[in-house]
């Protein structure tokens, strides 16, 4: 009895990794829900996106290739047009912030560079136009009264930042997520939702990253997306979804 | 004068930009400090590592490759013999978590596939040599009085289990940290962990994870290892830094 | 004009001042929807609620007058037969939890008594009717397929625990809380879901607390509640407000 | 022989009931080091502390009682005098926060009464000078290169900031805290620090609260504080112990 219960147990875990050494990853998918749904964009500043910002030289091809610049904007677009509720989370860093005493590889190289620096959280001098600034052809979308725009996120992810009670507060469980960088905040900011309880959609060429000798950002960001969130959309999936 | 620094505002940017591209990325490294510093493993259970674990069909080339089982219990053994206290961080499933409303792609998968299924947190029924138990080879390091285990993650981080405070309570704020599976538990604690203030060496070898074909995710976990660690480790480096 | 404007802002700001003064707080309530509402207890466990629990000598005449123990009760039943979610935040405490290097005032005291212990995670060896079991009469309710155990909490909030991860999981956003102890582990539970964008409605005779030379416990809790919750029900109201 | 533990069992639990009714609190007492402690002031703010400010007419007697505006000063100057790290942890509301659909009771007073607003994130049109802004007497030591200023709070604790990873990323794990108010922010400061693993020395005249017909805060928190934190010191014997 105890041979026969033993051996139904082996031939089960062998049929159940078979199983799934052929079988695709399930595609959960995300049902846009007017109300509960809401288009985040992550570090829509110039630092990562314009040709004069410090990364460009890291970022620019893959945000090139994706047609990033534009695909944003289209999502803006489109979610002001559907009074879709459209969240910013940026990144700054302000004088403070270079006393660190530890930091991960792409902190140190972000400090080391500059990159989303600000003179201190209570001036804007020096802001407008800066690698800290949104880029300008988004402006008429973010600076908008209805556009909430969060504390800076102060590593990757929004964990340092109010963005999961500015979503609670308005009934919002399900995330359109783009933005920069694809491996980096993207990335922890749909993994960070997911750890909180809601659902991420993200839109896979509304993003790009750096792809650098010790890896691509991209490519890596883009299996983590298909493993970890609800859906991965086009820009094209998303403006469907979003209209319907 | 004004376009004299504009020009050099752009010249700076452009400079900036080229050494970006250029120059390798940082590599902050991590000082391992007697007292400070603790093995921390995720997910150390049969279900990833046992060649009967229920994901063995998936990821049961990147474990060989890597000779993670091996690893794994290298720095087990290490960190006992120099008394660095060690964490253990589960994955464990019970019943009422079948009812869960939505889940990611990897969630969703687990939840079919009865991974680290228990039947429940207040029984230990039918748990030893299952799937969710540690794997046999590490009981005598796991199943140690000076072992901590924490309560269960339940999706990839620590967000929703003790482990930050345990740490925190020993006054441990440096990591060493392997376990399965790369891209998502390991790489999701090396994140949080991260947001949280600690730093993360993270030991390559001493991991492994789901190679399909939607991904390869022991590829994109070493990208981003290397983007965001402090410092990313060989099994070997790891046991000479816990040693000295 | 400026100086009508200043008037003008001081006029307000005596007026809004005074306003204050004499205003009776606001009383937001808490509306039950069907589906989006759970009952959640903290701690109905032996150590607290029985007269043999390590803490009956400074709680139990809290526990007496407020009638606790047959008031959670009456939560439990009313939820169940309501098809109400159940959701139950324990408390407990493994030998390694004795390692810590530092506590506060009344964490220290629960070590010291040895309240909430169990023999470790992984075991519940000595667990049936001791201190960190269920109180008797609650079991039929806690021990019930459909009642959502989390994790233990390690200090008083649910930041250490599952709990906002398995409500969100099912698309609660509204909490119905009582439990043990009012200023600790409720006070710190209505806190932390506040934080996470939930409704809270405390029942206030629903807990009860230490009362000691240093402090009352629920005098302290009563008017925390009344500040900072959505609502303060008595049982008799929560009972209705459930069965609407 | 079963009759006889039961029997020890029973004259253990008396005997700890007893020892607990009879024995003071815990006094865990916090040890000041130096770079590893820090003082934290939330909410130093004109709304609070000013005569002008639109919760005088609540809070007003409760300040003058404790001489609070003047012991926060004093602990300013001398953590400055001390080199002591300083954290202050600032409550902003923006237009966009007052679209939030649901608020306990305080949070739903203070948007009533336009406490803390602000123009915006991007903004500090309006900012000098107004309840938002830092009391005068105060500018010198927060308006200063070496006084880390977080992102705002937005509720009652630093969970909606990045106020614990900056801690984090200075080796701070001692908290010596003050500021207003003492039953809402000061104390949901302390207990979520204590959910992070700081140690939290509250300094019980250096804060004041909302003495109202609903509730006296003050004497509520001051409860709390002796419950809960590591310790509890006037601002005479917080001096002692930064000058140590």
């Amino acid at each position: 009895m105890n041979i026969l219960k033993n051996h139904l147990v082996i031939i089960f875990s062998i049929t159940a990794a078979l199983s799934v050494a052929h079988a695709a990853l399930p595609n959960p998918g995300m049902e846009v829900v007017a109300g509960r749904t809401a288009l985040l964009i992550t570090d829509p500043q110039n630092d990562f996106l314009s040709p004069k910002g410090v990364t460009w030289g890291v970022v620019g091809k893959s945000v090139e290739e994706n047609n990033t610049v534009a695909n944003i904007g289209v999502l803006l677009k489109t979610a002001k047009q559907a009074d879709m509720p459209v969240f910013i989370s940026p990144h700054y860093y302000y004088p403070t912030d270079h006393g660190w005493k530890f930091e991960g590889a792409l902190e140190s190289l972000m400090h080391q560079i500059g990159m989303f620096d600000r003179k201190g959280a209570l001036t804007v001098d020096g802001f407008a136009g800066s690698g800290a600034d949104w880029l300008a052809s988004y402006k008429a979308y973010i600076e908008h009264d209805a556009t909430v725009i969060t504390s800076p996120h102060k590593v990757f992810g929004p964990e340092t930042n109010d963005l999961v009670l500015q979503l609670r507060k308005r009934g919002i469980d399900k995330i359109i997520l783009g933005g920069m960088s694809a491996n980096l905040c993207v990335e922890s900011h749909m993994r960070e939702l997911g750890e909180q309880g809601f659902e991420v959609a993200v839109v896979s060429d509304a993003t790009a990253a750096a792809q650098v000798e010790e890896g691509d950002g991209y490519a890596a960001a883009l299996v983590n997306f298909r493993f970890i969130a609800n859906a991965v959309w086009t820009t094209e999936e998303a403006v469907q979804a979003i209209r319907q």
